[in-house]
């Protein structure tokens, strides 16, 4: 059996659409059983557009029907009177991108799919149309009522795990708190061990400093690093640091760890989108489901246009397909061991 | 004419000595005319230890000797009755580290020398020992009554130049002012300019805040970089920027830009050192004569053991000689300019 992965198709408006029916052109079949959660008009308009063989079927909720060269498409909106997806009025178009990740969470809680993927909205239009929305993962978190959850960005070479995200430079020092450092850690050694099946995780943590703060010359977080370091050790996985953040990538991406908690945005992103920068994947890890996104943006300007690069959405589906694999091979070891008992 | 190049030993129970002697080992004759400043019986302990061919010879100030196999050294230390380098006082070892980078500055100062090349010292140990040091560059600053310098790190894919750098994170926004970003965009562009070769330079200039401070979102910094931007350019370079600190390395160091101008020590040192682990070279822009450094601290557990990578000081040396037959190329052409006035 093939995992079963929503993928939301983001921002009408957007490349969204255009991502995903490139992708599911690429994907081989035996990879998973998408099942597309938008608007079934925009989808086939994408599909002539770039001249892709597939033909989009209209998918009903828990009926999976998945033929060949086709792509199931739950579909929640009606664009069809519409020529060009950019002539779309924005609160339209943000209603039914949200519509679509709201499906798509409520399939994955109610266990009809196995997994999300997401293509990109626009947080400024989805508030503009006067729907409260923080993000994809702060969403996906409160409807699943997740209070710990952590962003991961994965490449072939690096993983990373983010302890603060969309913050201001200026205050990132006040939100480094040892029992949210320590989370993070155990969340992504977690992590590491039932969906990437790493079984003993090698986790370096970043310092906030440079030079690793030269023994506390510059500030007391690399002490607050170290507690936590410590604090989050032995439970099965291998816990360091805190290392100087300009040499942890470099070791990292050479196999000596698994994953490096960083505690900024571009502490992480620098590296991984040096060495990942088409092909890197979002993962949120906590949630109660497998949820994978693009690494980019809605790109307005060049949507409907046939040139956006579906590659990201490629490794996202990619990876969602392989987690959700490795998950089930864990629950399996599980219910095995539970047996023999 | 091969440049002139003083190389100072650093720090005698460091890895310098041994790093010194192995890149001498394998830099061609013809790409400068070495003159070590030191102590010339650690370094001939050292060329027996890593088993070279390589003969040191006593230098005097001022007369060039350098004959074909042999290492001009101008000694000014006498540590001879010592088996191990790590044997030696540290207060006398560090005295004579510092003693060296003097006389380095003064030749330099005086003309006889073209560019200077430093080995690891410790801040620590020279300050232990009495004596006032904030570190070579600043050293160097002082004595060559230079008050706008920049400090910036340099690969075959990615260059890089700070506005701050060894500052406690938190620290970092308030030293972002208009004028020191602006002179270290100005800087920056005359050094591509008269070292590197870069006849109208492309300067990169990174955000401090994530996305670039998502219009304002996330603080004032980006428009104080704006304006910065703004003023420098014009002037035979194009400077652009603030860029999302998450993707403009890799748009350098694929080509796009000249050099990256960050913000903070591991903004430049994350991807820097990502790319250029090993072969990363310290330049020092603004000073009147070429400087160059290793990037990699002395390394006293390591030392002695003949195990040291020589590979920065390689680089270091092949730059500092690069960038000396550069200038004297700018200047000829001045000299030409000026003569057919």
């Amino acid at each position: 059996m093939k995992p079963v992965i929503a993928i939301t198709m983001g921002d009408p408006r957007g490349i969204g659409p255009e991502v995903v029916a490139k992708a599911l052109g690429r994907i081989p079949p035996q990879v998973c059983s998408p099942l597309i959660v938008g608007d079934s008009h925009i989808l086939a308009k994408i599909l002539r557009l770039t001249g892709s063989s597939l033909k989009v079927i209209e998918a009903e909720e828990g009926v999976q029907n998945f033929r060949p060269g086709s792509i199931p498409v739950l579909s929640l909106s009606q664009f069809s009177g519409w020529k060009i997806p950019g002539s779309i009025p924005p609160e339209e178009s943000s209603r039914a991108s949200f519509a679509y990740i709201a499906k798509a969470a409520e399939l994955a809680l109610q266990g009809k799919v196995e997994a999300i993927v997401t293509a990109p909205v626009s947080k400024e239009s989805i508030n503009g149309a006067g729907i409260p929305f923080r993000g994809h993962t702060e969403y996906l978190a409160e409807v699943s009522r997740t209070k710990k959850f952590v962003m991961m960005l994965t490449g072939k070479r690096l993983r990373v795990a983010l302890v603060t995200t969309h913050l201001p430079f200026r205050e990132v020092p006040r939100y480094l708190r040892e029992g949210k450092i320590r989370s993070v850690i155990e969340i992504t050694g977690q992590a590491l061990k039932d969906y990437f099946g790493v079984k003993n995780p090698r986790i370096a943590v970043a310092a906030l400093n440079p030079h690793a703060g030269e023994s506390g010359l510059f500030g007391q977080e690399e002490l607050i690093i170290s507690r936590a370091v410590r604090q989050a050790n032995g439970k099965r996985s291998l816990v360091s640091g805190p290392w100087p953040a300009d040499t942890v990538f470099y070791r990292a991406q050479k196999g000596e760890f698994d994953a490096v908690v960083c505690m900024y945005h571009d502490q992480g992103l620098i590296p991984l989108k040096l060495l990942h920068f088409a092909e890197a994947v979002n993962v949120t890890l906590g949630l109660p489901f497998i949820r994978t996104s693009v690494d980019h943006g809605v790109a307005y300007d060049i949507a409907g246009r046939g040139i956006a690069s579906s590659r990201s959405m490629e490794e996202a589906i990619l990876m969602a397909a392989r987690l959700a694999r490795q998950k089930r091979k864990i629950q399996n070891l599980k219910v095995d061991a539970a047996e023999r008992r």
